[in-house]
C-alpha cells in the first residue's frame, strides 16, 4: 500500500444514484471534520457516471469512463455504488490491482464473488470494506469482524430487508393482501418496479451469506443459502400468526448445527411478539447475534436510505483512509474455516402447518399418527370449523416442537395422500424452542 | 511498535478476579481459533495477582510483582483488570512505556486520566483499547470510533449500569422500596457490598464521559458529568411513572446543545414505555445513538458478567495482536474538538414535578402562574385528593414541555415560598419531546 505523506487523500465514486449523491454530499459537508478525524483531508476527485450533469455534483468531476477511473494509479479509495455483478466486479478488481482501497455496498456481488475480491485485496495490500452492504447504517460488519472476534458465534438472525419488513407490517396492521401491500410499497418508493430481489428473499439471502461468512470465519456464497420469499404469505397466515401471539417476519438466519455444519437460510418466520425482533417495524433492520461468551446482542437501525447508507459508506472510507495514512491495510477477512453447509432438510426448527380437513371423528388421531411416524412431535393443535356445518370441514393448525426440515417435508407428503386432508398444506417456520 | 515476526504473541493479565479468570479461560479454550484469526498464537505468559493459587490458572503463571510484570519488555499485550485508579494508572503507563499494547475495562480510570493514558499510548506507538469499559459485551466503543466516524453524533443515550437497572426493575415489578430492592440485589450478587458507585450513578457517569469523548471527538472527564443517582427514588415516583405510561431508568445522556456546547449527564429519567430503551430490563444494557446521517441506532446486550466482559476484553486483545503482527498500532482516539461542557442549568429536558398542595379554589392558577413566570410551559397536570377530605390536601403532578434546568430550579425555589405548596417537591426528568 502506498503511503503518500502529503496532500489530501483522493476518493472517487463509481456510480452516483441516491447513495452516491449522499456520499458526495457527506464528503463535502463534513470535509473539515473528516480531515481532523483522518489526519489529512479527503478530496472527492472523480465521479464515474454516464450523465453529464447530476444535481449537487460538480460537473467537472463527472466522467463516463468508469474503466479508466478504476485504473487510475493516484487514487486512495474508490467507492463502488453501481450495484449488480458486472461491470462492478471488473471495476473493483481493476481498482484493487491499481493499489486503491475499495468501499462497496454491493451485497449481491460480494455474496457471489467475495472470495475472489477479498483475495485480490489481500494480495495487493489494500482494504475492501462493505459495512453498508448489510443493515444500512447499522454497524454489524465491523463488530462481527473485530469486536466479537474472540468469541464463538452460535447464531446470527436478522431482519435485513426493509422492503419485505414494510410489506409484512402493512399486512399485519391493515389486513391487506401481499399484492396490495406491495403496490402500496411501490407507490411510496419502498419497493422497486421489479421487486423480485426483495420479495423473493434474494437480497436478504445475499446478506445472510455475508453475515455467515463473517460469523463463522468462512466464505458462504449466495447459492448456498436456503431461500424462501414472502410472495406466498396470505391473510390467513397473518391471522394465524396473530392467534399464536406472533408476527411474520422475513428472517435471515445462520446457525451452527449440532454436527458442526452451518445452516444459512432466509424464510418467512413466525416470531413471538415477546422476541426483540418482533417489534422491529417498517423500514428498520435489526440483527440479533448469539455467542458462546457474550450471550445475546442486538443491533438495530435504519436498514436503507441514502443518508444512513452514506454514513456507513463514508465510515468505511475514513477507516480505509486512516489505514492509507498509516501505510498498512486493515486486517482482512478471516476465512480459514471450511465447515460443511447444512442440507436444508437436516436443519431443525419449529413449524406451523395449516390444512383443511374433514371434521369427522378420528381425523385428528389419523393426522397425529402421521406426524408421529415421521418423528415430528406436536406442541399445539387448534381446530376451527370451516364453512357450513353440513360440509363437515375444519381448518387444522398444528405447531410442532423442533423437527428437521426433511421430517416436515415427509410428513406433508404423507398428509397429502390422506383422504381426510386437502392437499394444499401451508408450512411456515416458527422461531423459538 | 515492535514487530516480532515469529512465535506466539505474549499476553499478560494484571488482576485476576471474575473477569480475569474468564479472560484466561477464553484465551485458553479458544487458543486454536484465536491463532487462526490473528495469524499467530496468543500465549498467556503471566498473571499478576497476590494470590499463589487461583482455580483454573496455572500456578506457574502467577506473580505478585505487578510492577515488574508491567515493565517487561517482551510482552505484546497487557490486560489491566485491577479496577480503581492506583496502581492501575501507573501500571498501564509502565506497560505503555515498555512498548506493550494495553487492554482495560477500567472506566473509572479512563474517565479521570484518559487524556494522559491515550497520549502516552500514541507517543509510544501502542494501542490502548477498552471495549469492555462500557456496556460489557456490547460493541459500542469500536462502532463509535470507527463505523460511525464519518457521521455527526447529536446524542448518545444509554442504560449502562446493570445494577441500578435491576433495582429499578424490581421496584417497578414488585412494588418494593429502593432499600428492599438494593438488599435483594446484594443478596443475589447483582450489587456490591458497598453499592455507592452504582446507586449514586458514578459508574454510569464514568461511562457517559467515555461515550461523550468518543461521540464528540473530545475528552470529557468524570468531574464534568452532571450526576444524580437513584437512591431517592420512591414508590410514589414509580407509581407516578406508571400513571404516565413510563418507566424510570437511570439514563446516561450526552447531547449537543443548540449553542454547540455538549451536555453530559446521568439522571433517573421517566422513559415512555413505547421507547426502545423502556423494555431493556434486568442486567441488560443498551445504548441509543442519534446521528445526523445514520438517524437512530440501538445496541443492546448483557452489560456485565464474567463471560460477556471477557469476550469484549479478548476481542480487543485480538485487535491489538493483529496490529502487532502488522507492525502498526490502530488509529488512536481522536480528540481534536474542544467544545464547552454545558452548564446543567442550560440543558433542556421535559420534567415531572410532584408536590403536596392545599386543595382550595385558585391554587392551580397560583401554581401555573409561578411556572409561567419562569418560562416553563406546562404539558399536563394531574391533581389527586390526598388524605381525609377535611384536610383539603391534594397531590399535584405536573409534566412540563422542554425547559431549561435552571428554569425548573427557579420555579421550584419560588413554589417553596408559596403557602399553598409543601416544600418537599420531587423533580424527575422525562425523556422525549
Amino acid at each position: 500500500m502506498m503511503n503518500r505523506p502529503h496532500g489530501p487523500l483522493k476518493v472517487a465514486l463509481l456510480g452516483c444514484g441516491v447513495v452516491g449523491s449522499k456520499t458526495a454530499q457527506l464528503l463535502t459537508e463534513q470535509a473539515g471534520e473528516l480531515a481532523a478525524r483522518v489526519g489529512r483531508p479527503l478530496e472527492l476527485v472523480a465521479v464515474g457516471d454516464r450523465r453529464t450533469s447530476i444535481p449537487g455534483i460538480d460537473a467537472g468531476l463527472l466522467t463516463p469512463d468508469l474503466d479508466a477511473l478504476a485504473r487510475r494509479k493516484d487514487l486512495d479509495v474508490v467507492v463502488e455504488l453501481l450495484g449488480g455483478i458486472e461491470p462492478a466486479r471488473s471495476l473493483i478488481l481493476a481498482a484493487i490491482e491499481s493499489g486503491t482501497s475499495v468501499v462497496t455496498a454491493n451485497k449481491a456481488l460480494l455474496a457471489r464473488h467475495g472470495g475472489e475480491l477479498f483475495a485480490a485485496a489481500q494480495a495487493h495490500g489494500v482494504d475492501l470494506y462493505y459495512e453498508a452492504a448489510v443493515g444500512g447504517a447499522i454497524p454489524i460488519i465491523r463488530p462481527l469482524r473485530e469486536s466479537l472476534v474472540a468469541d464463538s458465534v452460535s447464531a446470527v438472525m436478522g431482519i435485513v430487508n426493509g422492503t419485505t419488513n414494510y410489506i409484512l407490517d402493512q399486512m399485519h396492521t391493515h389486513g391487506v393482501t401481499f399484492a396490495e401491500a406491495l403496490a402500496d410499497a411501490q407507490r411510496l418508493g419502498f419497493a422497486e418496479a421489479d421487486p423480485t430481489a426483495d420479495v423473493e428473499g434474494l437480497d436478504a439471502a445475499a446478506k445472510a451469506a455475508l453475515l455467515a461468512s463473517l460469523a463463522f470465519h468462512t466464505r458462504v456464497t449466495l447459492d448456498q443459502v436456503d431461500c424462501e420469499g414472502i410472495t406466498k404469505i396470505t391473510r390467513d397466515d397473518i391471522a394465524a400468526a396473530r392467534e399464536m401471539d406472533c408476527v411474520i417476519k422475513l428472517l435471515a438466519r445462520c446457525a451452527v448445527q449440532p454436527d458442526g455444519a452451518i445452516a444459512v437460510g432466509v424464510h418467512p418466520t413466525m416470531v413471538p411478539t415477546t422476541h426483540p425482533l418482533a417489534s422491529v417495524s417498517g423500514a428498520f433492520n435489526a440483527v440479533f447475534v448469539e455467542l458462546e461468551w457474550a450471550d445475546k446482542l442486538m443491533f438495530m437501525g435504519p436498514g436503507a436510505g441514502g443518508r444512513p447508507t452514506a454514513s456507513a459508506v463514508v465510515g468505511d472510507v475514513v477507516t480505509a483512509a486512516r489505514n492509507r495514512v498509516r501505510g498498512v491495510p486493515g486486517h482482512g477477512e478471516s476465512s480459514y474455516n471450511e465447515p460443511r453447509i447444512a442440507d436444508p432438510g437436516s436443519v431443525a426448527s419449529r413449524f406451523y402447518l395449516r390444512m383443511l380437513v374433514q371434521d369427522t371423528p378420528g381425523v385428528l388421531a389419523t393426522i397425529a399418527a402421521c406426524f408421529a411416524r415421521h418423528q415430528v412431535s406436536i406442541q399445539a393443535v387448534r381446530q376451527t370449523p370451516q364453512g357450513p356445518e353440513e360440509d363437515h370441514l375444519a381448518v387444522l393448525g398444528v405447531v410442532t416442537h423442533r423437527a428437521l426440515g426433511a421430517s416436515i417435508d415427509a410428513t406433508v407428503a404423507e398428509l397429502r395422500t390422506l383422504g381426510e386432508v386437502d392437499e394444499r398444506i401451508r408450512v411456515i417456520r416458527v422461531e423459538g424452542e
